[in-house]
């Protein structure tokens, strides 16, 4: 018995049509009327599987699937989200919760009887489109942020976090992390090139980078761009370029799977002529590896203080973000792993590099994430694209892993 | 008899208090009416002098002390401008053109008797501020822009330039180039930092940098900063910091005057974890000599190729201005020299790296300039400085120089 795709599908389809804007793109931002009317959707679509749904006091749905004999036991838990950034595409947290679902449904109709309840979650704000920090729902849930601080947030809409979920009616009653859990597995897209250039079908994720963001200021000197000998220059914008490249460098010689960006970069005065006085520019570092990244953040600490003795210039660095990395459960992984190699799939390990509301309920039970090719890499835009044949072999992947959790 | 240099730093002092805008920035844009103030001093100091005042039909205003006997011979003429940029020091084109009357005046009051004409010129809109190209007014008098086109140029305020210059009263009758010259000699603050770091008081600028400015596109491909691994990305920011880097690396090994600048930069889409895909960036390269200039831009172009390879990025250059290297005229570099070192004053070829008239009357007479130093290289900048020694000193090396060239 197959899983039914042409549902999944479907439903992908119909929610993907559900919060769009007046330009049409697709904008179901955290706790907005569109993100209401998502809610509600995909709540029909539980109902209609006759699932126990649970709201909680930060707004995430939990859809239960309980026979009566085990409802005692810890639970199987799928998820992921259904909000969206603006100009979103239709896969990037909707196939995880949809796909938990079809996974579900297919058990049923099968006429499979869990020992454990399965459980398939939408987590509120992944996204942080409109409130900070992203993963929040996820977060408060494993009791990362406190409730109350939550609630309070202010978007950058001017809106309070609490205020919105009471007005979309998503504010529930059950205390967040109320769900005692064996497993979390989350199925995603990969939002990212690897397995479509490796040509593999399925991402068994087993860690995910942990991410250091730095603003680097380096002031030197405005001067004439012809009056001033090289020699006697303090070129702000040529002691960042050094910083680029050198850390480029470094970063590919670890042979690891380290990444490093340069992704906002501002000179001033900005002037063709001049040279510039100050450069202030980002670096987003990550590493699977604690280690390793924290060795990187050192090199990049040497390497600015060589160039502000070579470069005569002053250089300030601010932390912006600092996340360690996550390790999935090993046993979770395995079992993907063998789970798509049953399925006859071509299946690799891997380290997700955006961050996903797997890392937080790492924090309380074992978890472990699948991922299936995105086209291109390309995520967070209209084009954002899976095949229907990789979607559907994540799900079989999927539903074979949940299948194992739940037998015993 | 020594110089009148109070007379001069008086002078420098008036002119710099006349075109201060509300927020006391000196402002004497070309044509403007705080330019109109600025000319009507000058005229009237010229007037007191008892020069003979000619204006040509580009606004430029030539004074002219030229005792009867001699008329018919080439003059010598000194020169500079008195336009400003926006918050101008006081010294940039005003010290040339005072210092010029400084040393008629002189040789009026010693009872020199000139075998030539002696002349100081103002040159219309020498710096560009609110007309373009820079350096007009001798541009136009050597007969390198058309008058008619130049009057006719638009300003960056919508205005007319022919219409400003008869609005202001200084749209002459003369003919451009009326003035058959037998040599021109600019004194001028350097407006960079050479003189003051060597610790020379004089510079005998023997020639004047080339100039190229291209403007550089690269585009690559916007990845997601975590899950796009090194050897997949497209990324524009890094191609550009390897472009930086490397032509600084080539420019100072080349051992010449050469220069390099990266001054402007934008990066797209300029967010923190994302891959630029696009970096949009100006080189401008000057040397004072041409084959070294053009073996420059060659090594920029293979440089470019190979990048565009090598990163996987498509690369577009845009030349935005090219001037060839100005040489000026060996024998007055020589006599600049000889009078420095009569005047046991320090003295050292140099490069200019800036523009001057200078190189526009290059193209009609033997011409050099005379630099001073600029404290700091500060230029463009109200806290633009040449100490009174150093104003001094310059002063009587044109003095000596320009006696030299008139007693035969």
């Amino acid at each position: 018995m197959t899983i039914n795709i042409q549902r999944l599908l479907n439903r992908l389809n119909t929610l993907g049509k559900i919060g769009r804007d007046s330009q049409d793109r697709l904008a179901r931002i955290a706790l907005t009327h569109a993100d209401k009317e998502g809610r509600d959707q995909v709540y029909q679509w539980f109902e209609s599987a006759e699932l126990d749904i649970k709201i909680d006091k930060i707004g995430n749905i939990h859809a239960i699937w309980s026979p009566e004999s085990v409802q005692e036991e810890e639970a199987i838990m799928m998820g992921s989200h259904i909000d969206t950034v603006l100009n979103a595409g239709i896969y990037d947290g909707n196939y995880g919760v949809l796909a938990g679902l079809e996974v579900i449904q297919h058990l049923q109709e099968m006429g499979f009887q869990p020992k454990r309840p399965i459980v398939v979650s939408i987590f509120t704000n992944e996204e942080g489109a409109r409130y900070t920090p992203d993963m929040m729902g996820s977060l408060v849930y494993v009791g990362g942020l406190a409730l109350n601080d939550a609630l309070k947030t202010r978007g950058n809409d001017g809106s309070i976090l609490g205020d919105e979920l009471e007005r979309i009616g998503y504010s529930g009653d059950h205390e967040v992390g109320f769900i005692p859990a064996k497993a979390y597995i989350e199925l995603h897209i990969e939002q990212g090139p690897v397995l479509e250039k490796e040509n593999i079908t399925v991402g068994a994720v087993e860690n995910l980078q942990g991410i250091c963001w730095q603003q680097i200021t380096i002031n030197g000197t405005a001067n004439h761009a012809g009056t001033t000998p090289m020699s006697m220059r303090n070129d702000a914008g040529m002691a960042c370029a050094r910083v680029m490249t050198y850390m480029r460098d470094y970063v590919e010689q670890t042979c690891d799977r380290m990444v490093t960006t340069f992704g906002k970069l501002k000179f001033e005065p900005d002037i063709i002529n001049v040279v510039p006085s100050q450069a202030c520019f980002t670096i987003d570092l990550r590493s699977p590896d604690e280690l390793k990244l924290k060795q990187a953040e050192a090199v990049l600490v040497d390497y600015l203080n060589l160039i502000a003795e070579e470069e005569s210039v002053e250089i300030g660095m601010t932390q912006m973000a600092r996340l360690e990395p996550v390790t999935f459960d090993l046993d979770l992984v395995q079992l993907i792993e063998k789970s798509a190699k049953e399925l006859e799939l071509t299946v690799c390990r891997m380290t997700s590099g955006a961050g996903h509301d797997a890392q937080m309920m790492a924090r309380i039970c074992p978890a472990a994430m699948i991922f299936v090719p995105s086209a291109k890499g390309i995520s967070h835009n209209p084009r954002e694209y899976t095949s229907a044949e990789d979607l559907n072999a994540g799900v079989k992947v999927l539903l074979r892993t949940i299948k194992q959790l739940a037998c015993h």
